[in-house]
């Protein structure tokens, strides 16, 4: 029988690290896909290509800095030299950039032959961006497949549920230790738990709690 | 009334210039765009920044010369730094690169709050790239709206003509004598009329006498 092959778009964070473990349960063949933008840390990257390592996951770093050509001072003035300050974001959030992401993905994909891509897009903790929902991911999974004459399947394993069920399922896959101690998810850089401050530390860490708390409850 | 706006894909050959001159008619600001990814003839560049001038309209060169990166050389080797010999195009042909494209022209739209996107892709010379059909132009369309909550509205001017009727077209903007004289198709880089002996060159040729014909015949 053929291997079944699967593609993870991944930041090293909490979410897209759980979808790593999701994916290594269940496909023969796993490869995780990280983009470089000019992160607020560049430790994300360090982070992200060292989890993969210790995984045993093949893993490819993407250089995606061209995103920062689209901030509107470059757009907006063509003649100006576009800078990107080391180690701070563009200084415009960049509309659509799963929608990006995710094709470059299947480009990937299909060139290894993987069906199956994964990613950890939510809708529960909606953040705001259009390129979060469901709605949106089936569609480009429609386009995807025109675009390229092919079977791609996008699956959203945290596509409807919150953080603290997230928190249960890398529980269910053995994975919550790893990922509570290995991951990045604070906006200051801090690994594992993380500064404890910042609101990514604060919906980690209420997620945990409230999971921990049914989880004693259960026992 | 507020400006209509347009965004054309644009790189300089007869059929982008002629999107470029249908938009020009239709719309009250129109910005044209060009991918910069290696290109066979760095000659593609200066052809295009050239018209967009003549033309008096704005043009912003995107560098995409990360398509290298997804080229399978790169892929399957990840300690293989990549290599990309100057005025050759990449190893292999990206699979999904309108769809790329059309993404990254869409995010730089909505910045600019111009709702229409215009591309010479055609079905009826269908080359084989299945992004270049209508029903993935249509479906990327509903993709695009979704990912950035948007109103886009891509137009296809081309999608159902042959390069006589292209010609034709031309003519009715009364672009002909420009887009035969200062566009490059060839494959060999010749502007205007080319080589004559390329694929390119054959299928330009062809159409225009056609065309000529058939206006000869109705005088």
């Amino acid at each position: 029988m053929e291997k079944e092959k699967a593609v993870v778009v991944f930041s090293g964070g909490q979410d897209s690290t759980t979808c790593l473990f999701w994916a290594l349960e269940r496909y023969d063949v796993v490869e995780a896909i990280t983009f470089d933008y000019g992160q607020r840390h560049w430790q994300e990257l360090e982070v992200a290509a060292n989890i993969a390592k210790e995984l045993g996951v093949n893993h490819r770093i993407l250089d995606l800095n061209l995103l920062n050509q689209l901030a509107p001072n470059a757009l907006t003035r063509n003649d100006v030299a576009i800078e990107h300050k080391e180690g701070q974001l563009p200084s415009t959030f960049v509309d659509g950039r799963n929608h990006l992401f995710l094709s470059f993905v299947a480009v990937i994909a299909k060139q290894l032959d993987a069906r199956n891509i994964i990613t950890g897009v939510c809708e529960t903790d909606f953040s705001g961006y259009p390129d979060c929902r469901d709605i949106f991911i089936k569609s480009l999974n429609v386009t995807l497949n025109l675009s390229m004459d092919y079977n791609f399947v996008i699956h959203t394993p945290l596509m409807w549920i919150n953080k603290a069920e997230t928190w249960a399922l890398a529980d269910e896959l053995g994975a919550f230790d790893f990922i509570r101690e290995k991951t990045l998810t604070c906006y200051n850089g801090i690994i594992g738990n993380g500064c404890g401050e910042c609101p990514a530390c604060k919906l980690r860490l209420a997620g945990m709690d409230q999971f921990l708390l049914e989880k004693g409850a259960k026992i």
